[in-house]
């Protein structure tokens, strides 16, 4: 299913890419619908120009169905093997990927986002039936019996808040943590919290995500807060003894969360911003709030196999249900729709996580 | 000379304190005239109220006149001596003070700016011939020989670039550093930077600025840009190899350049605020920039002993024609014309630094 | 009662303090018998003389008797109220006591140990019916239903358990740890361990520790070695898939335990001494070993209050039954036989935590 | 030039390997010995057995015969360039391999140690007139002009020196360092420490050390200690004021220079090892001292790009007269006898640096 401009999808077929030593083949069994898909298929700024046409589609879940020799010894994984493949890989040789940061890639090499399906091997995204391996894809073996609504949750959600709130937001045993948006990306936060020992997790989101705050409650979430009829300061005020949170982490998309974070983080605490604002969207912001406070705002970006492999174990020890954030479900056919529903613009649908089986 | 309210000072005379075992009494010799004064006496908004009237004055440096037995020996010095003394010292029981971090004491115990004149021992700001010295003040014994021009930029100005810098900035030997606004703290933060092993420190400014970039390359500044001839972001791409910068301070307290320094910062690179924008000031930035390139923005407020230690050490070492920057003399009752000269009020008048002689 | 010197305890009385407005009396209701009580009454050399007549006692739990006004403020907390209190206190004026490293304290200002209760206000130490509290005392309120047995393991036992191996150790979620030792300080860390989302947990002891290993389950450890039946490297490699620990904790007081956990250290991995193995005791170690591997070989030496508040909150949340490693109850009369058994010299006792109540 | 065994050195001479797109050839100009050849010639243990038959050398400085296109690109240098090459560079594949640490790279790829010469392509040491360069090698283009001398000392001398004391050590602007041992790794170390913004640089060495020292004080070290006239300890506490040192280096390779590092740092401080003690020597330590005073040892092993990149530029700079350390020259037929002199089994002879010249 490819994106040939912003809002035109159609279906096309390409020949499979003959596999050699290095390199594999993916089934894709599963993909989930990204909030950047919805922004890439609106046409929405990002950090550079998309290479249309593109096939979307880089939270992926899938079964081995060719492995070459090396790759099969590198991955640790043969045909027939179910896997877990990242959104990125990077070309391995600029100064970024040299450190281990193949997220922050010069050439930014990332699945369904940044590379053209025109030409061989084409199968760079996973809204697709197969997908392609090259050398570098940072591919991961997972038990059998995952369930594929798990299995595409592992990265870009999963993986994504185990990042964003361990590894850049170093959270501390013991911390408060504030999530604002109780979406895909904040429940599987709040699992990242808790198992770093966070002691309390305080979500805030809207009248209307009465469903999302049962699941948060069901997940972790300490405390809830509806914003539209509490003032979160207020509340957080209350519940921390004036000190406010050690971390905030907006997840909501919304400007307004940025400019809330800033007012529920304590002196020298940490708020976190893994953003889609958008990048032609100024935000209003009290600068000198961070500064007497000595605040760090902290982009966030993406997961890597640092965060991928510990949210995989947590995954396999099906100790949260998962599998409940997958409210929707869209043959490859629909993947139009799928998108259109998960960007909210299908009136009566309020998905959490949408997923496309090709 | 106190401020009674905003834009109204006037001289009055205080009774010396009696000063006991564990207090002292400071004979005072110069006083910096800081950015945030100049905010007082306009009455801008800052991160609470005033408790007017105030004795304001922070930079501080003067002769110990008296000095208790304890506080003799835990400040390790005696009548005579000639001192600096910090802006903060905090209430030594709150949170924050209880970590060593009393610049961010919940009771806000500064000099110059946070208690009020109007009780006993009155003397809590060094715009006047004599400060009061309590327990918990931050007072340091410097070298007889040590200008005063010199001794009053030693804590709020060297202290301050050397905590935000390293400190918080966490510079690495190395690393090429962006200092936007070449005034007393960007030319102090040169030193710092330079004396941390920075490889390249690029200073931004105006093209009026040219008497301050002089001074700037006296001190170490590797490359100058004039913001009004040359496009930062051109210039820091072509220097730095399209790399950007590591670090970037923003010392121009003009959101326009809290605005540049997020395009000028590398991947993963720290955006340095000190700010004093305005706390009724909002700045549109575009958030997004900061999420893919996964840059952090610290908020950076005042000195400590951590920093100060370090500071009056170089300050002794005369590595640094320091004193160059004081630009302006005044005696104590044209201490109103000072700050509106430090405010840039008066015609004519291009100050770095002011000072007052009491 | 009082240490007169090594392996000399007579009890004596002393008259209570006068308390002012700045400090209190606390009726010490338990106090733990710490494995450096024992050290002392057996006149092991540690890092300075020790200023006999002592009276020993650190990990204090009681009830608040007495209490200034000021003092009240301060700890939040008024007579008749439950506490525990921290081991060091610090004398608030030296280069570590102002960074809040009070444990660090040249003057080594705390309980039990280096202050002699020769001079008034003689209560230093909780082998006694009352505890003198200065003002700089680090006093905490508990809730009034926490067990005293859990009172007395908060501060020396899961608040050291936090500081080594969250603060000092860096523990990731996700980490294997291997705690070597399953005693008190071993059976606390394994709690730290898992609070702060430790993947695995190996706990190592000898054939005697079987009801230790018990408890250790009971408490989170998953994977459990006995050394005189299996070789720890051999496991540990097995279980970590050939790369061994993030992290090993000796606490086993035993040099052996120190050499051991060189091997059981992954490359770039960290190991968490604290130590006891005797200041006049040399043990040799492969340094290239650590050299090679690149490991952080860490001191660890107490808690402060970074770490007792969150052991504070987990010991009142009841989600451990800390009280049953609290095996051996004496009356204050019997604190020479609690201090012995302790110590492992009477034949036939095989105490996990022996605590005096005075 | 081969070590087919210990002791047993032989000329030999292999075709050259084909270059094709994406590996190139270097001609070897200069290369150091290392004390780690020292070690290998002598058949000392080390981290793994050796596979001989090895060339040895892996300190390399030369000139680019061929390139392939792709490789071209990577190492952005062409025919005729002057390069240098770092020690190791890794699988690509493993753990650490992923991470960027190729230094900790579980098959050990290095130059001149852990590859044997016995299979094509052959040329893995630089005791060799060509030096093969894989896709993976970590090949950094230098100025024309770098001296030989110069080039050789750029990666395993000053790039361990910067390794060590700023990327591991942590090393502070106005920090106190003692360096142990004056030889080549210490009068870089003095450097490295100096450009961090090391306050105080403290050299330690022998009567017999002479004419190092009056090198080491030329590079900047600010204190010399002939631990055979003073006792460094009382000169230490002499020179800090009683606090001791913030880092210890040791590079005596000598275990007495590891236990007198425990007692120079403070409390709280840093002891970093290089070590080379031998890994069949024991070494006693009493270890209690690093837990009273929570002193971190760090084992340090190699350099990486990440430190190799600023030696580079350092180099170039000429700001320090590095080539002074090179005191002995010889041929590739006499790398057996060089080796020996760095060895010091010759008598009369106090080298700093030996170097073979192909």
């Amino acid at each position: 299913m490819v994106l040939e401009a912003p809002g035109r999808m159609v279906m096309r077929e390409f020949p499979l890419p003959a596999i050699g030593t290095d390199d594999g083949l993916l089934k894709v069994e599963m993909v989930g619908v990204c909030g950047s898909d919805v922004g890439m298929y609106q046409g929405k700024a990002t950090r550079a120009p998309r290479p249309y046409p593109i096939i979307m589609g880089h939270e992926i879940f899938g079964t081995i169905v060719e492995v070459g020799e090396k790759a099969s010894q590198r991955w640790n994984l043969k045909d027939g093997d179910r896997a877990i493949v990242e959104y990125a890989f990077g070309c391995g040789e600029c100064f970024y990927c040299q450190q281990g940061d193949y997220i922050h890639c010069e050439a930014m090499f990332t699945y369904g986002s940044m590379i053209s399906c025109k030409d061989p091997p084409h199968l760079w995204g996973a809204y697709s039936e197969y997908l392609y391996l090259p050398p570098r894809a940072m591919v991961h073996r997972v038990g059998q019996d995952l369930l594929p609504e798990v299995g595409v949750l592992v990265c870009a959600v999963l993986g994504n808040g185990i990042r964003w709130l361990q590894t850049l937001g170093g959270l501390c045993p013991g911390d408060t943590v504030v999530i604002q948006g109780p979406g895909q990306q904040g429940l599987a936060s709040i699992i990242a919290a808790k198992e770093a020992g966070a002691e309390k997790v305080i979500v805030t989101g809207m009248t209307r995500d009465r469903v999302r705050f049962e699941l948060a409650k069901t997940v972790g979430a300490d405390q809830i807060i509806d914003v539209e009829r509490d003032d979160p300061i207020e509340r957080v005020k209350e519940i921390t003894g004036e000190r406010m949170a050690d971390i905030v982490l907006d997840v909501t998309g919304n400007p307004k969360g940025a400019i809330a974070a800033i007012d529920l983080v304590k002196k020298k605490g940490t708020v976190i911003l893994p953003g889609l604002y958008g990048m032609d969207r100024e935000i209003p912001l009290v600068l000198d709030k961070i500064v007497y406070k000595e605040v760090r705002v902290q982009g966030a970006f993406s997961h890597d196999f640092r965060s991928v492999i510990p949210a995989i174990r947590l995954a396999e020890s099906k100790k949260y249900p998962l599998e409940k954030m997958v409210t929707h479900r869209f043959a490859l056919e629909e993947a139009e729709r799928a998108v259109r529903v998960a960007g909210g613009e299908i009136e009566g649908e309020d998905p959490i996580k949408v997923v496309i089986i090709p």
